[in-house]
């Protein structure tokens, strides 16, 4: 079976023996020095450039998943470390493969959630749909709740803050709102959107496909673990972690 | 054989029911909206936030990495995304396990040979043991020499240029620059200094210890992985790729 | 929030100064040299050692994946290893990332719909509600189904065969191959059983949870992509996947 | 620049419509059924099937390291399934990613220390070269020494005596006994050969060029991680783990 070849593209960099240009922008003169990272990154995944609004916004989301303390992602990637200290990548890229559904995926999920929702739907109403859906299939309601921050969870309130003072307050943001009320009601417990609810609804005014949400918490998570890969080297805890564990297995 | 427990701790985070405080500053209300990406970025590092001319320089340097085209790297994360969609994380995590010596180890290993040369070295005389180190070793001088830019590297001279603006062009850069002579003077052609030695040198010069500086290709080509996993789900070429191979394999 | 601890225990292995103990079995004294690779993996997994008809049917489900051509994991694996050649095992884990939902997660897929439907049910109902489930959801029946083989897959007969002789096809295997009857008539083309179905069928018959059943296509591989990175070192083809690739898209 | 093509080969399988051939083996009709998991790895990786003699000693250096309790690796891997339960494949990536010179490289190093040695040099003369090569460069001799088995390691002895008991413990084998000898004197106390020494030596005995020595490891550690995946789904630890770990940091 012989398949027909299709071409091979890719509409993101042109490179020369001059020259590196990313979505059209000449990276030497256009780029260095010139564009933040921020922007960069919005550069890389929209193909222009953001205004001043939109990154503004846009870093907010990433800034927010940066750090977490010492998450099972940190562990892995340290534990990682103390094995493969000749392959730096190799314990970022164990770090990163741990942000799933259970915790990064919930952006995602809630992304998902309101991108699928009718662009024009009544919220109450479509937060009514929504719910009963999760209901339903016996799933959770993704971005809201939160294990600590029974009332409100203070992170939230400050990126939809953000999200309404640039301008990018919409739809999605109110049926995120209408979700948390209508899950509340439902379940019979106060349910606040969490920070995960938030990004997932924030970015969704940004216009980010839901498919590559889980991105904003892999580069948040991936520059977090090289800070803790920097601690490690410099003041470990993989080994004690190993040994206590290993020890206490033992009996 | 029971080991002593010694304490597990981390300087980066506490949080608390109420917040999360990273260095000290508080994520609500200190740093989201307020801190760009590129000064999350440097205060989860360095442990404070940087000066306007730190954070334009470092912010450079991960910048002028995010994207170099269908590198490996890019093509691994595209071709595991294709067996692996569930796991947007796991490509990306594919796609960062193949920076390594080949590629991004070259900053590490410039930032390296500069920051183990003595501080208070004559760059002259500094140069000369370096080249000749590595020659009676057989290995590659790290941060020179590129296989399309012959004479010069136009992005490594932007990123010292844009050092020198910021007073970051000191002993780093100045031996780094004589590495680069000293080498076309011992191997007899003209080997300018990369991209790699230009970022490696300026790493130094902001004081990251080179045994992070892979941090910095591993943080800009997350980045960019997003990015060629968006286009991937949109205009897919991973089993394109694949089926030429294995056609061609197969005879 | 102070968590309440529960104790860390695993029930595999015991070790001490003197030697390891795997599920009871003294490594030095009991295993190495008596004990086989594959009867190795069963006690792993199961506990106990297996029976000779176990092991045979066993090994054959995991011997049917190890190699399968330039497949889009050893291609991401042999990328990844010309990007990071001091990290044999990235280059593993980078291919093993990709054995997803596209591939190797169909095998899971089958034991999964075989071991939810009811243990004492009817196959021919059994495989309609099944069939009309999937047909329901717009999702695809695992198991069934193949590009090449369209009229039977010789992998599968010959695995149901082993299967057969040893004592291991009983309602899993019944139930696979009426899904596939079924299927057929519900969408009106032949869908033989392919292999992946009959791996997770006869995976099924040996007990093997549903949830473990990547599992063999993970161990298989990563015996395959030993064998495929022992061919990139003396004969690579990654940096010449990537040239092709890249000179393509730059046109 | 243009490339100049070279064509795309493998030379381990072919397939068509109708099976799959492993260096010449048919799939179906040669293999399943007739060749166990060990005599398909070393098929595989030697691109023939083994004897007798060479299987019992190949699947031994095996086997030996599948389990080890709950080892950094294993850790890293239950940390990654909390995270990312979707994709089994990525939390076993994330457990061999630290399969590194720490660990598992020892191995690989005894191999190359052995293999590099000259084929035919004097054992005690090969040993002193090696030890005072090791103790110049103020690195690590590689293959001796235990924290726990101060005397002897009881499993390398195993090892060893397989590896006789089937005829392979020549050169290589030797020069490791005399390296240790060599070492201990050297460095003034007791340092046998350990179980990475034996593995390395004996697996330089069966032709297994150093470069892939690793892989051992990677295969061996892969099955054991799918064993402790599966007990992490029925007795979970990794949460627990990672509570404590936060719950310390926070103080």
């Amino acid at each position: 079976m012989t398949h027909v070849a299709k071409p091979i593209s890719s509409a993101i960099c042109r490179s020369s023996a001059d020259n590196i240009a990313v979505h059209g922008l000449d990276l030497t003169n256009e780029i260095l020095g010139k564009v933040g990272l921020g922007q960069m990154a919005f550069l890389e995944i929209y193909g222009r450039l953001p205004s001043v609004q939109e990154c503004r916004v846009f870093e907010s989301l990433i800034v927010a998943l940066v750090e977490h303390g010492l998450t099972p992602s940190v562990l892995a990637a340290r534990l990682t470390y103390l094995g493969a200290p000749e392959s730096f990548q190799g314990a970022i890229a164990a770090g990163l493969s741990g942000l799933g559904n259970t915790f990064v995926g919930s952006v995602e999920g809630a992304a998902r959630m309101l991108q699928e929702s009718a662009a024009n739907a009544e919220p109450v109403q479509a937060a009514q749909t929504i719910v009963e859906g999760f209901r339903t299939r016996k799933a959770i309601v993704p971005g809201i709740g939160h294990p600590i921050h029974k009332d409100v969870d203070p992170r939230s309130e400050r990126i939809f803050a953000i999200a309404r003072e640039e301008g990018f307050s919409g739809a999605h943001v109110r049926l995120m709102r209408q979700v948390a009320v209508q899950a509340s009601e439902t379940f019979g417990r106060h349910l606040p959107v969490n920070v995960s609810g938030a990004i997932g609804a924030v970015a969704s005014e940004l216009g980010l496909d839901w498919r590559i949400c889980r991105g904003i918490g892999v580069v948040a998570r991936s520059i977090g673990l090289v800070a803790h890969l920097f601690e490690e080297i410099r003041n470990p805890l993989a080994r004690e972690l190993w040994l206590r564990a290993d020890e206490e297995a033992q009996g």
